[in-house]
């Protein structure tokens, strides 16, 4: 194995705990808060979670360790996307476990969730564990997006769970893992099976928060990743003055992600999804919001910018949303076969043109012809457009030359294009990352040691110094609501997106008519993991603002 | 403005001098060396070159300084695209101008050679520069790609510096821009002007080097930014074992960079132009060398991988090359006029089948249709081919899965794209491009100082800490031979392709079948500045490899 000297050196890095979690398991009491509530539908939520509702908030002190001891079989699952830290997660936990009582184990099941029910599987020991330290990633047992959620599959997860002797079981993962993690505690409860459920809060686009969760794990790591390059990008347009550069970055449903990465590197012009729905905004009002940049800033001879997109934009214009409905009638079933047999585009614009209503019409009819052809040919297999695949990014530029255009705009614009994702998911996890993750896992083995179920892992107080850090857990119902799900009301935990009304948004846009039009780019540079505090170890701005710090 | 940690701890960094500069200027003495020859075709470039051809190499060492004082008026030019680091020449240059006399001064002409023709400039003062020492990007002043060739625009250049009361210009840029030194440098000498032409070895792309100047700055920032991004989507891809990453690179006429890359990453298969055009390589055996891969590893069940590409490798395939050039003869001048009046592609697609060699035709064939009609119907203003603009690695990718369907394969192949370019750029300048480029400018001053007329600036020994590094100068002309450009013969600096004989190569060569089939990944991590001194201070592995360590 060849390994960097970065990866090496960051296996002597010490992750820092919570202060209160330093003097030792012997030293680590507990401390139950009152009883707690679902965000909202407490009956309905009650009724579905009889034994785990309810339950008392916990926070850990310093203190006699008054858990009972027992040896404790614990094993964990990564679920879903990857995220910075997760190998801290589980490190931490292992750490814990064996700090404990050394014959203690921990069990990683491979692959995601699908490891527990085909009982794939590895145990952990210190010369394996001590590779994956402080490095970014989910490669220490895999990951799968398999769901845990129906009742044949728990009594599976219970027929392992009872073949190793299982005590615990951990799981990593985003809103819905956290959701299907509560469900099978409920299950696991109700069926005196003995195994308790805890979950950890992960997913880099930052949508699984809340009053109790201040921070998903790897959003740090991931905004950071991209807000480098972001900062190296607008170094470069500043520097060569002759691009507009176009860049989507990751978040589907929620855009934390580009308004951290607007607030690390003060781009021309950032999209916040959010926004688009709540002002109902069209393609062609954001088309001209951005157009106006592009025009105030050549003016001034700046022919050059930087627009921020977050991947799921499109999703949120109503009118784009009504086209990509209809079109999916259009071609639901067999409709489709009379659309794929004209020979030519211009006889499938001529089907199209007949078949889509007015208002969609207007709407087909002003994207650039690759994204019209995108929208009718690429479809998923149930012939449902594929929206993920859509590249806005373009999209954007394409409508904004239109516009630019059509105002009779004479200056120079020219686009070029860039998605950031994939590089920023298996980061080595930042200083924060790696501290945080850690402390929620070795947390995570506090909550099982004193027999809690149903819990999500919690540490808090983030914005301070890890020596401030609260550990403790939350009850995973407290973060529940009903919501309609594939035309069935489901207990899931409620989704966190960009708070119109909250600090970090209402920050953005007192100073984005500013960074429009002047050129006001910030340079965060490459995550660094050694020097000057005040480079290494600061979080997010969003949490800064949320915190008002 | 608005700072990041970062760049303020930037400010802060002192840049490592080559040991012999670090005792002051007024102990830096010079040692000539033997005469030089140029690399090829002596007497011509002798003949073109009178007064700067055949002058010695030239050392620094620790010893009196024995130039003439004078005070020095000096301008500096940024020319062509951004390399990390050119914040930094100027920034060493700045600093041993002043530090020999405070009445010398530092002019720098914005927006490339074009601010000196135009006389757009600046006077540096320490305020100015301050704010950016250590950073990225050309921004101080811009750089453009104007080229200073012409006699007319010499004498306005030497009006520029009659004004000033310039004493000497340096030249920061690449090979086309240090060719133009060479010869303003000439121009100089032969009209008694008085004024000094130096230059500064800058590029990206890694292909001004020779056996003087070991590296061109800016390579060693740009290749492990991209590195820190390929290493992040291995680790990625590892963990969820889903897709091939197609990863094209900056590179057009050289593929160091993609080679660098693939050597600081390993990952499973890396294209190399100067490869592919030696053997001739075909797109279908390209293709074919790929699906082996994808094959060989889908057995093993890794159904994922990394595809590392040069951004210019289709230009290096002889039957694409002929492809985009009967292309081009196809639609010169008046004969595009009726292939854009067809109406529909099935109709340009029977113009192009009738119009196009049998040969050509096999090659368009096999493309994938975007690219088909990218080549026809994105063309510059001349009716040719862009081919900069051709996605070559979806190119690949598209191949990649004809040939796995054409062999029946039956597993999964899905594929993701990116292109790494910008990104690294303008990057903060790894601690080795801010000590090498600091003692570039720093260096500059000195040849400038004692007299020196059409040299290179020269740092060697930089696979050695910067204490044992090596100062100089070496005649341009020495870099020079005769080549044919735009039906000319011309002295240019000869581009250093990527010498399949050469260590790197020879290491890849190596290992490369290996992690065609095994998962051999590394993962380099962001460039760190502060730390252990091997995560922080080791340049390139390619000069690792040249110089044997």
């Amino acid at each position: 194995m060849n390994l960097s000297p970065l990866q090496k050196a960051r296996y002597q890095y010490s992750p820092k705990l919570p202060g209160m979690l330093r003097n030792g398991i012997a030293e680590i009491s507990v401390k139950e808060g009152s009883e707690t509530q679902s965000v909202a539908d407490q009956e309905k939520i009650k009724e579905l979670f009889p034994n785990t509702y309810g339950k008392k908030e916990i926070t850990f002190t310093k203190g006699a360790n008054t858990s009972v001891a027992k040896k404790h079989v614990v094993g964990v699952i990564l679920s879903g996307g990857q995220a910075p830290g997760g190998h801290n997660v589980v490190s931490g936990l292992y750490d814990a476990i064996k700090a404990t009582n050394k014959e203690n184990e921990l069990i990683g099941f491979k692959g995601g969730p699908s490891g527990l029910l085909e009982d794939d599987y590895i145990v952990f020991t210190d010369e394996y564990i001590n590779e994956y330290r402080n490095t970014g990633g989910f490669d220490i047992i895999g990951s799968g997006r398999t769901k845990l959620e129906t009742e044949e599959q728990f009594a599976v997860a219970v027929e392992t769970c009872k073949k190793h002797g299982i005590t615990a079981i951990v799981i990593i993962g985003g809103d819905d893992s956290n959701t299907n993690a509560g469900v099978l505690a409920e299950y696991m409860a109700a069926h005196n099976t003995g195994v308790q459920v805890i979950g950890c809060p992960k997913t880099i686009d930052g949508d699984l928060k809340n009053e109790d969760i201040e921070i998903s794990f790897g959003f740090d790591t991931a905004t950071k990743t991209y807000s480098e390059l972001i900062g190296n990008i607008e170094r470069d347009c500043n520097s060569a003055k002759k691009y507009w550069h176009f860049i989507k970055v990751m978040g589907r449903s929620a855009s934390h992600v580009a308004l951290e990465c607007a607030l690390e590197t003060q781009p021309n012009i950032c999209l916040i999804s959010e926004e688009v729905a709540a002002k109902k905004m069209s393609l062609s009002e954001i088309a001209n919001y951005i157009a106006d940049s592009v025009e105030t800033r050549a003016a001034k001879g700046m022919t050059f910018g930087v627009c921020v997109i977050p991947e799921g934009v499109v999703e949120f214009v109503p009118e784009f949303g009504s086209l990509i409905a209809e079109i999916n009638e259009l071609l639901a079933g067999e409709k489709a076969n009379a659309f794929n047999e004209l020979p030519t585009w211009a006889d499938k614009y001529a089907f199209i043109e007949k078949g889509l209503t007015k208002e969609a019409m207007e709407v087909f009819a002003i994207l650039p012809q690759s994204i019209q052809q995108q929208l009718f040919l690429e479809r998923d297999p149930h012939g449902n457009v594929q929206v993920s695949l859509i590249e806005s990014e373009k999209l954007f530029s394409a409508l904004v030359g239109d516009v630019l255009k059509a105002r009779g705009y004479k200056g120079r614009y020219a686009a070029l294009h860039h998605f950031f994702g994939y590089e920023g998911r298996c980061a080595f996890p930042s200083n924060f990352d790696a501290d945080y993750c850690y402390s929620l896992g070795y947390n995570a083995f506090m909550l099982i040691q004193y027999g809690y179920n149903g819990y999500l892992s919690k540490v808090s107080n983030l914005a301070k110094p890890a020596e401030e850090w609260v550990a403790g857990g939350m009850p995973i119902t407290k973060m529940m609501n009903i919501e309609r799900r594939h035309g069935h009301d489901k207990p899931v935990i409620k989704k966190a997106l960009v708070e119109l009304e909250g600090k970090p948004f209402k920050y953005f846009e007192a100073h984005r008519e500013q960074w429009a039009v002047e050129t006001c780019y910030t340079f965060p540079g490459a995550i660094q993991y050694y020097g000057p505090s005040e480079v290494c170890d600061i979080t997010t701005r969003t949490l800064a603002l949320e915190k008002g710090e």
